[in-house]
C-alpha cells in the first residue's frame, strides 16, 4: 500500500526534526553547526533524488533548483533551516520542507500535464536566519536582496570568534554560484502567534508587518569591589540594564493601557555582562530591546519616553548608557496581488482564511522589496514558540503544503 | 651601591605585575590560569632562593616553609595570587609578597641575633581565593581549615568544565604534602575601602567582619519568541532577575536612609542567562545577590524585606523565582590579643593605626577559626578595588611589609 503525499510529507518532516533533536522534544540546531550541516545534505539527497540541481552561493544559501526554460528565471519558494538554542521543530524548517514537497509536486503535475511554466522553480534553505549564532538574523536573504554585503556576513564571527566563513567551511556548505534570477518569492510559516488557534482559521494570508523598534545599548559602569565599594562609588552597569529592562515592561503595561487595540509588545532577553563575576560590580553591559507594534505610532511614541528615561537611569546607576545601534521600520505591506492570489488558492482548496500581520521579522520580508511575494500562515497551538514545545497540527501542516503547491503553480504559470 | 629593603619589595612588586598583566594598568589572573602558574613559579623560586621549602598541598596551596625546629608548628603568613578578570594590581598578591619579603626578614633577623624563636615560619598562597574562575571563594583555605572537603573542591568545574584538578595538573602546581602544623596565622591587604584614606591613617586593624547575607537565585521562566508571543502569555526570567536587581539598591536606598550609621552594600553583579538570545524571552537566569552590613540586624531586616518582595516579583514577570543557596554570617570577631600585639607592634614602629572592620572576605576569616589570627589592611586610594586602578602607594605598602615583620617576629616568639 503506498502512502499519500500527506503520510509522506509528515513521514519526511519526523526525519528533519531528528537533526539537532533536544531531549525535550525540540531541536537545538544553530546556523552552521553539525546538525545544520547533516540536515542541508540530507535535503540536498531528497531534491536530488527528485530532480532538483543542488547549488550554494557564497554564504551558504541552499538552492534546489528545477529548470524546465533554460535561462528563465525563477519561482523561488523556502524559509530556513537553522533554529534557536532549544528551539522548536517547527520554525523554518516547517517551511522549507513545505516548500521542498510543494515544489516536487508542482514539477510532477507540470510533467504530467504536458504545460511548460513561464518560470523555473527553485527551493531555498535560507542561510543563519535565525540570528542566534551570528547577528544580524536573515543574514543568507539579506546578501542575496542586496541589503547586507556577503564580505561582512561572511566575516562575522559568533561568541568563540569562528566566524560565518570558517563555520560554512566546516560543514561543507559554502559555494561559489551566484544566485538564480527570482521571478516571485512564496514561503510558509508557522504563525508563532495566536490569532489562528483563536478563531479556528487555518491559513493566514501575511498582508504586512508590524512595526519594530530596535536598540542596542552599552550600559558603562567600572569594576569595583561588590561588597567594601561604598554604594556612592559603584558605578553599576548591571544595574542601569536591570532599569531598562524593566521600564521596558513598565512601557509595555502603560501602552497596552492607553491603546488596547494596538498592543505594544516589549522585551530585553540577551545581556552580555562583563566581568559577569558574583564579587565584582559589573563595568559593561550590551543588550538588545526590543519594541513592536501594529501600529508604528505607538511604537515610536514608546520609544521616545524610553529614550526621556535613559537620564535618569544614568543618574540613578551612576553609569553612561550609550545606544550604538537602532533599526527600525513601519508597517511593510506585501504586495496586495500576492495575497488575492493566496486568497484565491485558499478558496479553491476549501481552507478557512484571514489576513493576519507578521510580527516576527521572516525572509520574506526581505524578498517582497525585490519579487512579488506571496507569506502564507499556518496555526501554531498555543502562540508557543522559540521553545520546545512548539507545535502545528499535522492536518494543518498538510494543508500549508497543498496550499503552497497550488500558490507555486498560479506563480510559475506568471499569474502575477 | 645596594638596594634598601623598600626598593627591593617595589622592585619585586613590579615584577609580579607583570605576571597577566592588562593594556589597563591591572592584571588577568585567574585561579590556575597560565599566568597564574607562571606566578607562582617565580614565588617558588625566590624563597628558594632564601632557604625556603616549598610543598603543595593536593587543592594547590603553595607553601614556602623554613624550619628552626623540626617538628614544631608554624606561624603561617600569607594571603593569594589569583585575581579578578581584569582585576587589579594588588589585591592578594601585595598580601603573599609582603608575606615573603617579611618572612625572609624575620627568619635572617633571628639568625643574626642568634635566636631559636618558638615557631617555625611559613609563607602560604592560598589557592582560588577570588572564586571568580572556580566557586566558591577562599577555596584553598576552606580546605585548609577543614570546611570544604578536598574531593569537592577538585571535582568543581570552571565555565566551560575545566575541573580544579586539571587546572591544577596543567600549571603543575597540585601536591601531596598535607600542609603544615599551623601556631598562628597573619595576613596583610590592601583595604578595598575609603577609611584609612580619608583619615590619613596608615594601617587597619581588623577587629571583626561586617555581616552578610548572600543568595542565589534560579528565576525559572519560558522560552518564547520576542517579538510574536503575547505579553500575557510571556515567563520572562530576565525580567524577574531585573526586577531582583532593581530591588536590591531600592533597599541599600531605604536603608541608608532609615540606618545612616550602618550603611546596607547590596548588589547583583553576575547573572547566567539561558539562552540568552536577542529574539528569546529568557527561559532562566541564575544570579547571585550580596547584602552586607556593619549591623547584622540590618542585613537580617534587608533580607527579610527581600524575600517578602519575591512573590510580586513572580506575579508581574510571571516566573518561578527559587532560592537555591544562602550563606549568611553575622559580624564574626578576630581575636582581640591578636589586634592588641599588631597595635603594639604599630606603635614601636610608630605607624598610625585604627581598629576597623572588613567589608570582603579574606582567607584569614577562615584561618581565626583554627588559629589565633592577625588582620591587617593598609590603604587603597579610593577606595578602588576589583578594577585596574587599584592603587596603594609605595610607601604604605612598604610600611605594610615593616608592620608584618615585626608581628611575625612576635607571632613566631610565642608572644600570643
Amino acid at each position: 500500500m503506498s502512502s499519500t503525499p500527506d503520510q509522506e510529507f509528515i513521514h519526511d518532516f519526523a526525519i528533519m526534526s531528528t537533526f539537532g533533536a533536544t531531549d525535550g522534544g525540540g531541536v537545538d540546531r544553530q546556523a552552521a553547526t553539525a546538525p545544520d550541516g547533516a540536515q542541508r545534505a540530507w535535503l540536498a539527497d531528497w531534491l536530488t533524488t527528485r530532480g532538483f540541481r543542488i547549488e550554494f552561493d557564497s554564504v551558504g544559501n541552499q538552492f534546489g533548483l528545477y529548470e524546465f526554460i533554460p535561462g528563465a528565471p525563477y519561482v523561488l519558494t523556502g524559509s530556513h533551516m537553522d533554529s534557536q538554542p532549544l528551539g522548536g521543530r517547527y520554525d523554518g524548517a516547517y517551511g522549507v520542507l513545505a516548500s521542498a514537497h510543494a515544489a516536487a509536486r508542482v514539477v510532477e503535475g507540470l510533467h504530467r500535464s504536458a504545460t511548460v511554466p513561464k518560470f523555473n522553480i527553485g527551493v531555498v534553505n535560507w542561510f543563519n536566519e535565525e540570528g542566534s549564532r551570528f547577528k544580524p538574523s536573515m543574514m543568507g536573504s539579506s546578501v542575496f536582496t542586496g541589503k547586507l554585503p556577503a564580505a561582512a556576513a561572511l566575516a562575522t564571527p559568533d561568541a568563540r570568534g569562528v566566524t560565518v566563513r570558517e563555520a560554512l567551511e566546516t560543514i561543507g556548505t559554502i559555494g561559489s554560484y551566484p544566485g538564480p534570477q527570482p521571478a516571485a518569492y512564496a514561503e510558509i510559516h508557522i504563525e508563532q502567534g495566536r490569532t489562528l488557534e483563536n478563531e479556528g482559521i487555518t491559513i493566514g494570508l501575511v498582508e504586512s508587518t508590524w512595526a519594530a523598534e530596535k536598540f542596542e545599548f552599552i550600559v558603562h559602569g567600572d569594576q569595583s569591589h561588590t561588597g567594601s565599594t561604598i554604594m556612592a562609588d559603584r558605578k553599576d552597569a548591571l544595574l542601569g540594564a536591570a532599569l531598562l529592562t524593566v521600564f521596558a515592561r513598565e512601557l509595555s503595561e502603560r501602552f497596552s493601557s492607553r491603546y488596547p487595540s494596538a498592543p505594544l509588545h516589549t522585551s530585553v532577553s540577551e545581556m552580555t555582562i562583563e566581568p559577569n563575576s558574583p564579587v565584582v560590580v559589573a563595568r559593561e553591559v550590551r543588550l538588545h530591546l526590543d519594541m513592536r507594534s501594529p501600529d508604528q505610532s505607538v511604537a515610536i511614541a514608546a520609544s521616545d519616553e524610553l529614550l526621556a528615561q535613559i537620564p535618569l537611569f544614568e543618574k540613578r546607576a551612576n553609569v553612561a548608557i550609550k545606544q550604538v545601534a537602532a533599526h527600525s521600520w513601519g508597517n511593510k505591506d506585501y504586495q496586495r496581488q500576492g495575497v488575492k492570489l493566496a486568497m484565491e488558492a485558499c478558496e479553491e482548496l476549501g481552507l478557512t482564511h484571514r489576513e493576519v500581520m507578521t510580527v516576527a521579522g521572516h525572509d520574506s520580508v526581505n524578498m517582497k522589496d525585490i519579487v512579488p511575494t506571496v507569506m502564507l500562515f499556518v496555526p501554531s497551538v498555543e502562540g508557543i514558540s522559540h521553545n520546545e514545545r512548539e507545535f502545528t497540527r499535522d492536518e494543518d501542516a498538510c494543508a500549508g503544503v497543498d496550499l503552497l503547491a497550488r500558490v507555486i503553480t498560479k506563480l510559475s504559470l506568471g499569474d502575477l
